[in-house]
């Protein structure tokens, strides 16, 4: 098969140009049950070509439900591989986070069996075997990995993700490289960190978000290569999710709690790293860092995930550097960011998840770890995945991994959310969390659009006061209090009064949820 | 005041001697509301003097809730003192972790705000003025300090903790030293790193047990040390509690365990560093590793902990290194370990409690890790601190810093407890935790003397039903079981499937132990 001259130009290495080859006819590398591993995180980087033959075999022959497979990514994958492979029923296994309709589906009627781990860990409890102890060998059978370009001894150099491609490459036994074409090479943007296990494992030397510890590329045994295809289409995103009132008031009381926080002498004026994940309020808070009005300069990032707003805190000229181990742009983000690469790229580093969310690091260079919640109960428990406890939505993801380890453990929520029947028929803040990904041991800081609770040092009855008193919506405060009242004087009268529930009531506004469509529970029986 | 000939051989620093004062004269130090940090881990290396003079002082002055004080220790002080100042409600505020009946009873009463918080975190958020955000200089107002010796300039050689006392020592404005003369000196015993704050901090550069990375005192700032006073007796410490045939029985499918991870080649022959917790089990595991069937050779232990099981292990000649934060041995362990100090000292090494539970460095070393809980839960999460959500036992401890970051996250438990009524009145595997301090992201292994789950990989489904049938005792087993179908059929047919839960019937089988002393609930309605 005879290689494009843009692929050529991309794979420096000529021995790989000799195992070119259709996806289509790659199809038995793929028997059914195999473990499988892919590149991708947050919908970037991900293997196209391979994965739509795959399910393009499934659809032709009726093997929806016959034809399933082990499947590990970073973290998500683009949404119209998942979705076609969980719609043919593809999925036996998939870990360690997702996001579509269609994989959440069958994720939650059963036909997939998925488990959310920390993406810090991840990569290397692949490593360890873990994850495929019933085989011989605890390893991967094929890895299908996108690159944007390869070096002269065979490396990949990644696209827009690193996520785990170092540990599945370091486990798979057969490799397949798809070389995407239809974006630009990322080369020069990556510091790559292979892993060693224990006893051999050795300290991450980052002192600060812009060192560089590793490798440009991934370096890969070129023997493993089994194949390579041309991947001819761009990373499908979406538009970042806008701002509105609600986000920008989140952000407002957030960026009132830093100044605070210079002022008493506890954050640098230039503050430390900063760690915000994906959504409206974490663009609301890039967004409001980059105005004016916040005044912090020469700003450092050490995140999972980029989203555009962070290409406008560059412009403004406050943010000094940021590293993540994804580049999750808008379309007109990537467009921007191509545009101006030559602006963008000296002050941008991307790492495999396994560096991005590490605690060493996240807890060494003391990062401001932000994210956003299913819901937060009165006393700083925060449920990350499971509505009703029960319903996964897209995973754990980093969270707990910049939660637990950061500085400032922040969560902000909108005080409410809207039911069918109800603009605030569901309160963010409950009297106990259904599921529990973050403990009351992790979180520092709960802040929503009505204000900032901040919880350091407070046992749980205090801790429940302000959060009620500070986070709460007005439609709920007297319910939530109401509770606390309760639990307090019941717990108490039998000594066991530290953390007060009502333990068969806890859960009351989630039922009343369930039955009226919204939580404002007329009364505590 | 003159000093005794042995104290003085114990204080190297002559300026000290002239600070030396009596117990009692100090009192004035101490203002109602003062923030305070004492040294001790565990019940060992606590001051004795002071807080026992202070109490006497409260008691004689009728002070009782009068004067009282936010309380800093590394982990738990010496019982008969902390005891002694929550029976006079001197303790208004106290983290993160503590053991004694009256304060406990003092924090379920709602006398004390206590606040239990991972022990790798509490010395450096303490550092980051967050335990003091109150007042102005974010520093605490006087340390008591218990010192086995001094050193020529003026630093201190703790006893048989270090804790948090580095810490403690570098935020505090007035340092009183408690030379203790009733037990040996431990210098050369410890390995002491102060802590920097971000942006200026560094890795702990430990790549294996025994590597030494600080100085064998903790530095101090004389003119900080306001007074000094002899200090006449031990630690007050208890015996271990003794292993059972259930403890046995644990700590054998335990080793099985391990035994079948090193013959599929996840681990290596002599294991990778272990961490156990205090308490029966944990001696029965170590008391298994020393036996000579389990096999083990060449063996290092990075613990928070060692208790007198840990002497035995050495003595196997299986043991080759030893680090913690703490010896807590019985009063027969101290006077074994001090008989033979010789053959023990050159294999153990005592690190600040940032060190001996920093994720960084049990990450990096692959500790397998091993806890005790009150319950965990069919989709493997823990509660390891409030019974019935509610009432507070001791803390978390270190618990989450080990069982988080661990290569083996491993929950042992014996399967029911007894209840005044019924023998086995609580079930210690529960359909749903009432509180969670670990969660399902975290625990790779459930042990109890009915079996060993091994949940790695499984999504909660499949653990759900590995852990029932592993693990839970036949005479709950049925109920879980029952509690399981009907939560997955409820679910599924929903389509909120992925984690099943009866959400509104969840603590029934709490509220039957709470109404008929059993959780042995007939049926699931």
């Amino acid at each position: 098969m005879a290689a494009s001259r843009v692929l050529r130009s991309r794979v420096r290495r000529p021995s790989y140009l000799s195992k070119l080859a259709k996806a289509e006819d790659l199809i038995d590398l793929f028997p059914h049950n195999a473990y499988i591993g892919w590149s991708g995180f947050t919908g970037v980087g991900y293997p196209k070509k391979l994965p739509a033959a795959l399910a393009q075999h499934v659809e032709d022959h009726g093997l929806q439900g016959k034809l399933k497979y082990n499947l590990f990514v970073g973290a998500s994958s683009g949404s119209e591989t998942e979705n076609r492979w969980a719609r043919n029923n593809m999925i036996e296994r998939r870990a360690p986070h997702q996001v579509g309709k269609e994989i959440a589906k069958g994720i939650n009627n059963g036909n997939i069996n998925f488990f959310d781990k920390h993406l810090s860990m991840f990569p290397v409890d692949l490593m360890y075997g873990f994850y495929t102890k019933h085989k011989e060998n605890n390893r991967l059978d094929v890895a299908i990995i996108e690159a944007s370009a390869i070096t002269e001894d065979g490396g990949i150099i990644p696209g827009a993700s690193v996520g785990a491609s170092p540990e599945i490459i370091q486990m798979a036994d057969k490799i397949i490289i798809e070389v995407n074409t239809a974006s630009p090479s990322f080369e020069g943007l990556h510091d790559i960190t292979m892993t060693d296990l224990p006893p051999r494992r050795k300290p991450y030397l980052i002192m600060s978000p812009e060192d560089r510890i590793g490798t440009p590329h991934i370096p890969i045994d070129p023997e493993r290569v089994v194949a390579i295809a041309e991947s001819d289409y761009a990373d499908q995103t979406q538009p970042n999710a806008p701002e509105d009132d609600t986000s920008r008031a989140i952000a407002a009381n957030l960026i009132e709690f830093l100044q605070h926080e210079v002022k008493h002498g506890r954050l640098p004026a230039n503050l430390l790293p900063i760690q915000s994940g994906i959504g409206n309020i974490a663009n609301a808070v890039v967004g409001g860092l980059a105005s004016g009005g916040a005044n912090f300069k020469n700003l450092k990032v050490w995140t999972e995930v980029l989203q555009d707003s962070f290409l406008d805190l560059f412009d403004s000229g406050n943010l000094d550097f940021a590293t993540a181990t994804s580049i999750r742009f808008s379309p007109e983000g990537f467009k921007r960011f191509y545009d101006n690469w030559e602006q963008y790229a000296p002050k941008l580093l991307l790492r495999s998840q396994q560096v991005s969310n590490s605690p060493e690091i996240i807890r060494r260079l003391g990062v401001i770890g932000m994210n956003t919640p299913v819901e937060v109960d009165i006393y700083a428990h925060a449920n990350s995945t499971c509505v009703m406890g029960s319903r996964m939505l897209n995973g754990l993801g980093g969270s707990a991994d910049f939660l637990r380890s950061a500085k400032y453990s922040i969560m902000h929520t909108p005080s409410t959310r809207p039911t069918k029947s109800d603009p605030h028929g569901i309160s963010c803040i409950v009297p106990m969390c259904t599921h529990v990904d973050q403990t009351e041991h992790d979180l520092d800081v709960i802040v929503t659009e009505q204000g900032l609770a901040d919880v350091r040092g407070l046992s749980p009855r205090e801790r429940a006061r302000e959060i009620i008193k500070q986070c709460s919506h007005p439609e709920y405060r007297p319910i939530l209090q109401d509770y606390f009242d309760r639990a307090e004087f019941e717990c108490l009268r039998k000594g066991w009064g530290h953390e007060p529930h009502l333990l068969w009531n806890a859960f009351d506004m989630h039922k009343h949820l369930n039955e009226h469509g919204s939580m404002k529970l007329p009364k505590w029986t």
